[in-house]
């Protein structure tokens, strides 16, 4: 990897910039939080918002000095100063992630990014270009993965502990959208089903993205093909608010290839983020849900259920990593989405030497992770056209 | 309907017999604690095995004096008698079903038959006929439509509670076949996993028509078309052990059709009886779990979600009819199996009077949808050989 | 013991009578299921009602023929029969049971008795001497015991797993009389809620003694002595419908002796019939509710929590003796109540030969656990008017 | 309340210190992270352990350059700067606590302090009195207080939708003291366990009054009376690891007085922090469990249990100001312990106004709630010597 931007004390705090999560935004706040928790940032400028006014009001709300118009101002800026921001979040809606994410990479400061990466396919592959051409490094909050729970899955399956893999299900039910509420000016429901700032896939891009990427995180699988039937309950909305999928995996050496399921929904009453994966092997089975993430259901094939939790018995060391409290007091959302900003946190701070390594158990979603999940959007709303015909991914 | 066959109080017990269930055998004994439970049955006679050696050793154990070497002897023989027996349950592997119910039928004797209700289609389709002509019942042990909070589930449906249906997803994992224990010679592993016996499909036809049969129970919908991907995971077995299957059902009315996903599995480690269903619609969401078969959850799209019990508050007449004991108390399996007979105990009770007319609100898994249950079975086969190309049901 | 009192196949159904159970009661019903169940007792006589005009209306509705106007008649009627019963269950509101079962145990008829016991103290004493007198056999329902897994619980303690038993907590709060129905007829709350009809004790004696039951079945401990607070916070109420208890059990060995805490209530809404018990010992912890019964809780110290399942892994002999059908098929209530009818039905037909024995795995709640549930009702209302002080039991 | 003490901008951060909390310490790390999550405060300067060396270490590690070597130290020179802490975290064992909360109210900074309040009832009954005497906030982090679905619960009993209370339960069990790892030097269970660090009460003491303050906090209820049997069950061990007790609390108006159990445990396997609180009145029930904090169980009298979710219909106001992410993504454990910090900035910034009021639906643990445990804790250490004698509180 590259050295250092900037000297900087090795331990020092990261200053941190953010481009979007002005006022009225709900993501940008959630970076924040976790930017803040465990004191690795300090969040010293903005372009909030791409209406400067918004940006401004924002910045002065956050205590903010450097406030900035624009994104590629910002960068401009912030490149040229001494004490300049070593790493910024991009937490605009979709469509706007690539040009500001290119244009900080070009400024050679180290992006951490929302997902889904882009809003087009072309867009992901070109990142992945310029990620690698621009030695900076690329983190995407798929924060599931940030979850203790979900790492010591992952840790099991790497293991060995469930045997070849046979079965991966992932299911990510919500219900906010099952009424049309994007036509009464709902700000997160607009962007998120108009295909022009969310890209080509509604539940599929919002939250599907989310499932499979948790499903290939955990079980250490790249998908095959898939074979995809989106809907659209909701009259006049213009993009899926449900997916069903159904996915093969490549094969892991001889094992007989896996195979898995995908359900994404936004109109299924009676569920928030009800995020669900379910893993099966020759040995043993696992089971996780987002809602109770200090919870990791595993059972050996021919033994009881055992309830591993965040910390206790049977937790091994992936998930003490990215542990603050003990067993039965419940860390949530805004630790799992803390634990990605750790790891950038150690990747950045191990970049910050000349020759500095990252060390192999920091791992975070890259920039080809952000590919898969473009190719899998991509993938699944062609199928879909084509009557969930198999796309080869 | 027809009148009765022969003259009996109209409120003495039935005279039954049995084909199958004997020693070693499995679902026979569930049969006969379902009969039993209620008192609305007298088992009589039997033709327990088509091994005469083990169906004598079978009727003795159960103190049964008619014990028959051939279910065609017994037809025959208890059709002759005037205390001969009024309705017969078929619990033989799925290959013998046909044989068995025709030869009764055509004795004029009701039929009650485990599920599936045969091993190909074609038979399905005969039967169909047989049973018209025949004009005596036929009542398919779909055993989990007798659950009283899955009755009370498809009476919020059926009374618009949930509004148009969009989403059913129905699942039934198991884990007995994980390994390849049909080369140990256990009993029920071996004829549920050979063609010949068990029919084209293997956990398809097992339970994956249970939990079709009730996603279109509850739901009230019937599926238009199928896509389904069946494997087998372990080496050398000769039928599914795995199914995923993407639904979509028929438009009611002007609505917008609804979809649906289905698994069923029997290499889930983890998972015994795992049959699950969710319903979702445009006013609400239900969910209910065989394994905890007296809790029905429901969610008013907008409202907290609630907890229905069985005989519980919120819990209506369709409960009601079959519930035994007080909310709180659980019932269980064998109650939701002896429901069915109960419906049938109604049913056979009102035939006995010449005119009479089976009750409205008597409910029971008929010929109608055995057909259905074959048709899927069938659909998932032909798909699946198609790379999982729709199929027209 | 004894012999048998009359000649009867070895295996053949036990003829069985029933004093209380006609129209309008409850637990009589649960009976008559338990009996029926597993095909072990036929019912052939009764004395349904002290209004003989409904005894003899409900004997009419089962198909009884051998209806009885009062248990002193039967007794003597059916002793003097070839064709007599075997055994009677007595199941009339509390205050009836002590003169009932003395008439039955001195015609040399083996009782099957609801709890509690008797309705004094005093009358369970006697009746120890009675039973111990008649060489007949005394069965006590106190069906909680016989939940599959609750011999699970109970054989794991005995065979040490938890190690020496620190804690035992038991609890049954219900709601239904959380408003004064009693004062509506409602026919369960009036007799209940009578001191005449149900003894001293109101939720104490109903459902206190089924959790003070189940903590000394399972944990296999005696009680030592009790400080009782009871109350009843239905303004009028005759009896208390709340009682909190905390217990000290006797020393076991040189162990460090036991304590517990019971919580009966009637008067909690949102609980049915939520009995709850907790072990926990030096090596391990044991969770297990009523309304969940096919699931057990093991905590082996420093391992991940268990659930064990009915029938599953882990499950050991005494929960498959009380099992019927595979594990995820969920079994309830009624097959607990019959259990212990099986238990009687082993016990009677062992007895039926003479100097027959029985089992040594055949399992019910005896005289001496009816004396122990009198002694703690007895302990608790003392103790609470006391001001909670200590008694000795 | 009395103005601010030193010019300082209405909404900068607010200047932080603390005493306690070094290497090897648990509790203090949380409070750094409540008092960091929401960005309210800086930490500046610190005492951090008793012992110099360490102290030192811990505070170059956290990056702090005002570390002290005494508490006094600190009071005094931070007392005196211009830019001195406004507030301070007191996170040292228990006996610290009175000697270090009194220096700093004494030098005019407001206190933040852990519980419980002081190791012994007559301090805390001082403390009452130097609180109010210094005009400055005291602040107690009974942390479960800042759950948002406590705050919930509160709120729906404070509006009567339970109607008059009758019964609180509350209980907190562990198992993490199941054996004497006191004797192997654990930091934390060797200083627990001493009487002369954590005071008379063990368990009682360190997991008890958080029970019994959320008891008295969610049902607005005062306590009369308690009997408490405490028991060490380890052997050797100084302090209570198991505690029984009963409460009787004072009558609101002509209500009937309602009734409570608590246990507190570290004896019990299998449990973590199983804090759970249950409060039943005339018209409805309310369940809570720490583990599960996102969870409010609510059971109107007659009708279906209801699953209120923080954020998620049925969630009203109180609930609403402390939480930061959407329903379905869970807080945990650290953002209801920020939530008490979040409830002290706004005090402390309120009061920074000359004449500033602490806005109504702010709401903290207070010296009076201290004052009250330490009162709990002495009731059921003498009620406990006294054979559980009844203790006026």
């Amino acid at each position: 990897m590259v050295s250092a931007s900037k000297s900087t004390q090795a331990n020092a705090p990261i200053r941190l910039g953010m481009v979007g999560g002005g006022q009225g935004a709900f993501i940008g706040g959630v970076h924040r939080i976790a930017a803040r928790i465990d004191g690795h940032y300090d969040l010293v400028a903005g372009a909030l918002s791409s209406d400067p006014v918004r940006a401004l009001a924002s910045a002065k709300e956050l205590g903010l000095d450097r406030s900035y118009g624009s994104f590629e101002e910002m960068a401009k800026a912030e490149a040229a100063r001494d004490d300049g921001i070593e790493a910024v979040s991009i937490v605009t809606p979709n469509h706007m992630h690539f040009p500001a994410v290119k244009a900080f990479l070009k400024a050679g400061i180290h992006v951490i990014c929302d997902k889904p990466m882009t809003s087009t396919l072309a867009d992901a592959k070109k990142l992945v270009k310029l990620v690698a051409d621009s030695g900076r490094l690329f983190v995407l909050t798929h924060n599931y993965t940030g979850y203790p729970m979900v790492r010591q899955a992952r840790e099991m399956v790497a293991k060995g502990v469930l045997g070849d893999i046979r079965l991966v299900h992932a299911e990510y039910p919500q219900d906010w959208l099952t009424e049309a509420i994007e036509k009464t000016g709902a700000k997160q429901a607009v962007w998120r089903t108009d295909p022009n700032q969310s890209g080509a896939g509604g539940a599929i891009g919002d939250i599907g993205t989310h499932a499979y990427n948790l499903a290939c995180f955990v079980s250490g699988l790249e998908a095959h093909s898939l074979s995809a039937d989106l809907d659209s309950f909701v009259a006049g909305r213009r993009v899926d608010d449900n997916a069903h999928v159904m996915l093969r995996f490549k094969a892991k050496g001889k094992a007989h290839p896996a195979k898995g399921m995908i359900w994404a929904s936004q109109v299924a009453p009676g569920n928030e983020n009800a995020l669900k994966l379910r893993v099966y092997g020759m040995k043993g089975g696992l089971e996780w849900s987002q809602e109770d993430p200090n919870y990791l259901w595993f059972t050996p094939f021919g033994e009881p259920k055992r309830l591993i939790t965040r910390g206790g018995a049977g937790s091994g060391p992936s998930a003490a990593r990215m542990t603050r409290v003990p067993p039965g007091h419940p860390e949530g959302y805004l630790e799992g989405f803390a634990n990605i900003y750790c790891e950038a946190a150690a990747a950045i701070r191990a970049l910050r030497r000349k020759g500095g390594r990252i060390a192999k158990d920091v791992v975070f979603p890259t920039v080809h992770d952000g590919l898969a999940g473009l190719e899998f959007i991509d993938g699944c709303v062609r199928s879909s056209k084509k009557n969930a015909a198999w796309i080869k991914l």
